[in-house]
């Protein structure tokens, strides 16, 4: 597949027919077109290249619109990660990326806003009824070059001590559609590769690996160059399709791309996961209440 | 011409054939690829689209190489901006671009580091010798939509005020090829036209239009969807060609991209330019001087 | 006086006695104080070292509370500020200060919050409404170590140019007490002086310097080591206050000093004076529009 | 004890005489003054209120000045701490700290630029030679209050995972004097307390917590306001401490501040101990190598 992306909602339409094993479910809610993919089957799998599950694919308005006013929205987001969470127990957030690299710092830049709430116990906590959150942990994983530890190891050694229930991880993603960036949001229960949206694919963080769930949230943040390229020519014809694998210059494949507004773009797309996080995590908060305490 | 450049050189190699009225010298240095590109008539103006005068473009070795060593390369930087320099007498560096917008912010940054030295006067600075320095003013002149003035009147104001002899205008620029992004420099006497790199065209900044020599330095940060698509399929089959003009989806030609290593490429290249324009300003201080001084 | 502040009403506290020409009032607005201090008199002028004319001081919760869900407060100080500010006519906003200096920041962070309209021009305008806002500018001045280029000249500059009704000028300030920081904001119709909250008096920007009434919004970000030192031995036993002043290490006396929290307070204090003075000047948007806007 | 210090060579100084159980050498190579002490009775431990141990202090000259140029006096540091590491092995180098509040930020800045190695295997790194280079991981541990994880368990956690040789924590410290901030560096093998610097004291990190060693790195940014208001009026009139003691203002007690230059202070001293370390750890490259990894 020369067209790369993490969106199980894009591989799908690259395949382009009806696959056996795949069922989709589409509604929308507040302006938010909320895609339901489910992989049943071994094959599909393969076919897709993404492992067994449920993909949410939530399609926001484009960046440019603001989001602020929209408690509506926070709502309906909350409501889809409340669904592939546990009911309760300790819930261990892990920010996946380099914050040092603009487009791959949505993990970092989400974790920096998520209410850690484990360590907050005694006299004062239940005064004031911050005993009663929900026992939440929030860690910035780094990447590996820059920490020397694979990511894995990093959330199994802490997966350990601190015996979560789930995992919620955020990670940057790869698209096929520049237009696409910063206004998709993908959840799902099967984990999250990290690095995959900046070209470095490592061992998937899931269940399997990790001996607890791991849901998966991501926004695409970039574009590989020759996908981009091809996206911009998309034909149903054939021949055409034929010539442009042919004469694709082999230098561009390895090239990544990211909108210039990529700056408003990570801003915006790492306060939305954290306030519909925190929601989906704390439910008896509003949104004005969540916002005092991550500002 | 669908293919976007704010690089002389590339817009003469995408016209393709030899023009009159346009000159072309080529010189390797410590490894830099020196170009020095001469518009001399109306017509090859109109043709490259691009004002007569004097651009030189520096090809630096790809920005993953280090550049801290290399204290030679900064002294042949900084040999061709002093030829474009007034030997003497006050000199106003503008960083234009917005601060917020990483692609955006090669102006900024560059300005932060470069050393003023106009306010510098009495017993300290007679004793310490820095009022020997050249007279330097450096600010950065903002976006008009943050602003709410143009750059040219900004810079016209002061201008009057400061009264320099010629002013350097910092701005990052747009290419028509990936591999050039952040390695490549242009330097010219042509002025330069704020927001270029990002897609907005504003009144030329120029001896016309300022009253006073206006030099350029510019690095490419982006490269439109469209002239990225068409250079990854680049081929002189006419035919092929002429369909990829027609196929192309029209609302890819607006959407402007950046290498996902753009955070990166931003520093090396502020600083680049910084350093170098201070030794071009200050003759007298080594490369261990100015950088004790610029951090 | 050994005890050095910027803050009207603390060089009042300072003196001691009932001075006259000196005039206070006090009132309490959903839980912020308000001082209103009138120095009428050239003599009191003197004594309290700061120029005649008007200083409103609004006392507010301290800074570890949030104000994110007070837009009372927010309608309290933009009354407030709009009582300064002529009735129509373009208004030209200037952050003072150094963004690289945490405590110096206010001024820059602030005005990258300020709605700049003056350029919104044409049909697109015209269609939105944006055409009936009132045109304001908004600069960053940065600070004379950096640019070359006295704050003064910068801002005379810009002013001849836009023809401004009047100025706002942002800026932080010292007090002499260490719990005022970040908590109190001082709005006066006499100027300000760039530099003073720490420590490079230079001319004071007013009417008689600019020719532009200059309305001055400040907070205190620092204190000075002596004076927080009497501060903290605060006594009204005027033997043992003899004895301070003789046994103070001098070396101390040009130390200054900000809290640990200075980021934080420096965020909050630079968001409220943005979001005030945007009320102020377009007061037929709520504040959930301005927020929109500014974000 | 009014007078708070987290430097042992401060602790010393403030207990005033001759301590059984101290041991202090002095020296002085290439500017920088070394005081070697050590505390070897329980008794001196608990008079100092120090852990036995060594504690090396390096004051280096104010940060006015600066060390760019100055390979020998990073030579002099890291000869310093090679003295306390193991001579061979992985070492997990963890910067504590908050990143979002700048006098806290020391720990996180410094990993920033600290040279993880343990990853680098494989054909790749035998061809460059990197696979000579020493193990070294790298990471930032939060602080609790934002990931909901004491910073005890977390390194824990990791070091249960990666079994390192030893560990290097890398803090800001709490001084009794503002002229030391920023310039003076304490090395130990006692250990740190995370927060110590910033006011919460937390579990000791040390052989006995972790049981693998722990040389702590510190670097004071931060002084109690009544600790500098003692300071300042430093006397040896007994009668009056007494006073001081009984009319300071209780509410001063809790307050701590930093210089108003913390910003480039903070910058200085991680690159500092970046720099130190790295060259402590891979003492087979140079300055200059080091600093073309680095950025």
């Amino acid at each position: 597949m020369e067209r790369r992306t993490d969106l199980a909602l894009e591989a799908r339409e690259l395949v382009g027919e009806e696959i056996k094993g795949v069922n989709l479910e589409e509604e929308h809610r507040c302006g938010i077109k909320i895609s339901r993919l489910k992989i049943d089957s071994e094959r599909a799998s393969r076919q897709l290249d993404k492992p067994r599950g449920t993909y949410i694919t939530l399609e926001l308005p484009p960046l440019t619109d603001s989001f602020r006013d929209t408690d509506e929205r926070i709502g309906v987001i909350a409501d889809e990660v409340r669904k592939l969470l546990p009911v309760n127990g300790l819930v261990l957030v892990a920010g996946l990326g380099n914050p040092e690299i603009t487009p791959d710092a949505l993990g970092p830049k989400a974790i920096s806003k998520v209410l850690a709430t484990r360590h907050i116990k005694g006299e004062v906590a239940r005064a004031t009824g911050l005993d009663k959150l929900r026992p939440v942990a929030a860690i910035a994983t780094g990447v590996t070059g820059k920490t020397g530890i694979e990511t894995g190891e990093y959330l199994y050694s802490i997966i350990k001590k601190i015996k979560p229930n789930a995992i919620v991880a955020i990670d940057a993603l790869a698209s096929r559609r520049l237009a696409r960036l910063g206004c998709t949001l993908q959840l799902s229960n099967t984990g999250i590769s990290p690095g995959a949206g900046v070209g470095n694919n490592r061992t998937r963080l899931c269940d399997e690996t990790l001996g607890v769930p791991v849901i998966g949230i991501g926004v695409p943040t970039v574009v590989e160059a020759s996908t981009l390229a091809f996206d911009l020519f998309d034909t149903n014809d054939e021949e055409f399709s034929c010539q442009l694998r042919e004469k694709v210059n082999p230098s561009g494949r390895q090239m990544v791309v990211t909108p210039k507004e990529i700056d408003l773009l990570i801003n915006r797309a790492a306060e939305l996961i954290a306030l519909s996080l925190n929601s989906a995590l704390h439910t008896d908060l509003s949104v004005n209440d969540l916002l005092s305490l991550m500002y």
